[in-house]
C-alpha cells in the first residue's frame, strides 16, 4: 500500500484550502517501524509525583525581554506563540515584581483589614479559605505590554513573547472582596482602598472600592492549586480586567479611606503622560485588544500552503463580540471565528482558515467588545495619546511575511 | 488598636453562620511586625523560567492507591482534596498507563489513518497542527475511578484522593477527528476505529465512529502547552465523556472497518461482569457522578463553627442540571450553588454553606444531568450490576463526621 504522506488537501474540509507538503509517498511498513519507545517500558507514574513538560519542550519558557537591569525588579513574559486554547500553565504565567518572588509561610501569613470599616479584622488563611469562594476564568495583563509607544525602543527581532507575553490568562479561585469587608464593616465615608504587599517592595496600590466591589477577589488558588510564588502565594487581591500592578501580590493589607493614598506607584510610576505634560492618573482597566500568535515572528520561515490563524483577544471592559484579521495590511477584513465560551475579561481564542501562496502578507488583528469599543490602530492611538507613556498600549500590530516566509513585526 | 482574630463572624453575609474562632483580641502592631520576606529581596525571574509550586505545597502532588504491583502498569490519582475550581494543573492530572510514560521525540511521531478510507494518510506532527484546531475544557475519568463496588476491598482510611482522584479536568486543543477523516475519506461501510498508543503497550480500543464524531479531537495541547508526556505527547485521541481508557495515548495510528476489533482491552479487561456472569462491553460513556471535595476524609479534623462545602459534579452524557447536599445522611436535600460557566462533559464546581456545630454529621452529594439522569445510591447501584465489576461506579459517597472532627469514608 502506497500512503501519501501529507496534510490538508484539496479535497479537505476547507474551500481553498491547497495541498501543502508535496513529500512523495511511503510505504507503510517502512514509515510504521516500530519506534524505540515501543519496543520498551516507560517511565513509572512513581517518578512524577508533579509532573513537568516533555524535554522535547524545553524551549518553551518564561522569558525576560532583555536584560533586567535590576534582576529583582523585572518582568519575564508568558511564549503566547508556543501556547494554545486560553488557559495558561501556570508554569508560565508572567511575572512582574518589584523585590523579586518572597518565600512565604503560609501559617504565618496574616491579612489585616482596617481603616474606615466598624470592626478591624485580622485573618489567617485559614480563616480566609473557610469563606465561601468563587473560581472564575481571567484574563491578567501588565500596564507596560506591548511596548510600541516609541518606535526607536522597538526592536525588529521581537517575538510576539516580547511584544505581548506580560498577558496570561487563568481560573483564579478565592473570596469576594465584598464578602470580607462586610464582615470588617465599611464606614459610609470609605470609597478607596490601600492594597499592601508582604514582598520586599511592600508594594502599595490605591483602589476606588466602587468600581471593583462587584468583581475583586482575594484569590488564593490559580488554575485548580495554590498560587504559584510568583503569583502572590499565599493571597492576591485580583481585579478583573484592571491593570496587573493592582491585583497586589502577597496581600497583608487592606485599608479603607475616604480619598486614594497617592502612593508611589500612582504617582511616579503606572501614570500616563500626555503630550501636554499633563499625567493620567488611576487609569486602571486593559481596554480591548487582539494579538495573532500563530503564525507570528519566529526564526523559522513559514512554508506554503494551508493553515490556521490563530489568536488572543480580551477586554477589561467585558466580553469580545468579535475579531477581524487582515492577510493584506488592512485592505479587506475577515470575521474570526470565536472559540466558546467567551467569558468577561477573560482571553478569548480567535480562529481564521489561511493559505499561504507565498508572496508578501501582513496579518492585522481587530478586536470589538461588548461596550462596542474597537481595538485602534497604532496611529490612532498615538494621535490621542501622544508617546511619551510608557503603559496601556492596546493599538494594532502588524506581522509582516516576507516572500521567504520569515514573520517580522512592523509598525 | 486592639484587633480581633477572626474569620466570618455573627454579622456575616451568611444566615447561621456563627464565629468559628475564640482566639483572644491581638494588637496590631504585634500581628503586623515585618515578617523575615518583607524585609529581603526574593527571587529574581531568572530563576524560574518554568515555575514550580511552593515549597509549603509539596505534600500536594499525585499519589498511587497503595502500592502498584507493577510499576509502569499502573495509576497515580489527582489529589482532589486540595484542589479549587474545575481546572486542574498539568503537573497534577491523574496518570493510568499500562507500559509506563513513553518519551517522544514528535518530530519523529506519525499518524497513520488507513483501513476502509479512500486516502491512506501518514501525517507529522507539523501536518496535524496546521489544521484548523478547536479549545475545549472537558474532564478525563478513568473507568476504574472509585472502587467502592465490593465492600471487603475498600479501606474506611481512604481518601478523595483514594476514591476519586483518577479523575482530572483541564483545557484540551486539537483538531477535530472528523476534519482528518474527511481527508482520508470515510467509506460507506466503516463504522469502527481502532486508536493505537505508541506506548511499550500498543494500547489498542475500538471506537463506534458515530458515537463521537461529532466530539472527538486529537489533542495536542493541554491547558495551554503541548501535552504533558503522561498525557499522551506529543498526540492523543481525546473523546469527550468516554472512559480514560478509550482516549488513546501516544496515539500513531487509527484504522477504520465495519466492526469493533474485540482487542484484549475490550475483552479481558474494560468489561463488566455481571452477576448473571455476561459481561458488559463496550461501555463507554461515563455517567453522572458527584463528589465533595471540601470537606472530606483527612488525618486533620475540622473545627466547629462555619465552612463552606464544595465538591466536584460532571456527566459524560452532557451538562450537569443540579447537585444537592445532605448533611444528615440523605434525611434533607439542599440545593448547591453551581459555578459558572457549566460546560459539557466537563466538571462543574458546586457549593453549599455550612455550619457543624460540632456533633456527627454525614455529607452526601447527589448530581442530576441535562438527560435527567440522577447519581444513583450504592445500593440501587449494587441491586442493577452486583458486585463483580471493577468499573463504572458513580454511586453516592458519603462522608462520615464523628463527634470529633474526624471525617471518614463510610459505606
Amino acid at each position: 500500500m502506497k500512503i501519501p504522506k501529507r496534510g490538508i488537501g484539496r479535497r479537505g474540509l476547507l474551500a481553498g484550502a491547497v495541498l501543502p507538503v508535496t513529500a512523495p509517498p511511503v510505504a507503510e511498513n517502512a514509515e510504521l517501524a516500530t519506534p524505540p519507545w515501543t519496543r520498551s517500558q516507560g517511565a513509572s507514574v512513581l517518578e512524577s509525583p508533579y509532573g513537568r513538560p516533555s524535554p522535547f519542550e524545553g524551549r518553551v519558557i518564561r522569558r525576560p525581554r532583555g536584560n533586567p537591569p535590576v534582576p529583582t525588579a523585572a518582568s519575564a513574559n508568558t511564549p503566547l506563540q508556543d501556547l494554545h486554547g486560553i488557559i495558561v500553565p501556570n508554569g508560565l504565567h508572567y511575572i512582574r515584581d518589584h523585590a523579586g518572588t518572597p518565600t512565604i509561610d503560609p501559617d504565618q501569613h496574616r491579612l489585616l483589614v482596617h481603616g474606615e470599616v466598624e470592626r478591624p479584622l485580622l485573618f489567617s488563611m485559614d480563616d480566609i479559605t473557610r469563606f465561601p469562594s468563587v473560581s472564575r476564568i481571567h484574563f491578567l495583563e501588565c500596564s507596560g505590554n506591548t511596548p510600541l509607544w516609541q518606535a526607536e525602543q522597538v526592536n525588529p527581532r521581537w517575538t510576539v513573547q516580547d511584544t505581548h507575553g506580560l498577558l496570561s490568562c487563568a481560573e483564579w479561585t478565592g473570596v469576594p472582596l465584598a464578602t470580607v469587608l462586610a464582615e470588617a464593616g465599611v464606614k459610609p465615608g470609605a470609597t478607596w482602598m490601600l492594597a499592601e504587599g508582604a514582598d520586599g517592595a511592600a508594594m502599595t496600590r490605591s483602589i476606588p472600592l466602587a468600581a471593583v466591589m462587584d468583581r475583586a477577589i482575594l484569590a488564593y488558588a490559580q488554575n485548580g492549586e495554590r498560587m504559584r510564588p510568583e503569583q502572590g502565594y499565599p493571597l492576591r487581591l485580583f481585579l478583573p480586567g484592571f491593570e496587573g500592578n493592582t491585583s497586589v501580590k502577597w496581600l497583608r493589607r487592606l485599608k479603607l479611606a475616604d480619598a486614594p493614598f497617592e502612593t508611589r506607584e500612582e504617582t511616579s510610576k503606572y501614570t500616563g503622560l500626555l503630550p501636554d505634560g499633563s499625567a493620567r492618573q488611576f487609569v486602571f482597566i486593559m481596554e480591548v485588544k487582539s494579538v495573532i500568535t500563530h503564525p507570528s515572528p519566529s526564526p523559522t520561515a513559514l512554508r506554503p500552503g494551508f493553515r490556521e490563524i490563530s489568536g488572543l483577544a480580551w477586554s477589561g471592559n467585558g466580553r469580545i463580540t468579535g475579531v477581524e484579521v487582515s492577510t493584506d495590511g488592512g485592505g479587506t477584513w475577515q470575521s474570526a471565528v470565536l472559540q466558546t465560551p467567551v467569558l468577561p475579561q477573560c482571553l478569548t481564542r480567535f480562529r481564521l482558515p489561511w493559505t499561504w501562496s507565498g508572496g508578501p502578507a501582513r496579518l492585522l488583528s481587530r478586536a470589538t467588545d461588548d461596550t462596542g469599543a474597537v481595538q485602534p490602530t497604532r496611529d490612532a492611538l498615538i494621535a490621542a495619546r501622544g508617546t511619551n507613556s510608557d503603559y496601556h498600549f492596546n493599538g494594532i500590530v502588524k506581522w509582516q511575511v516576507d516572500a521567504s516566509g520569515q514573520v517580522q513585526l512592523a509598525l
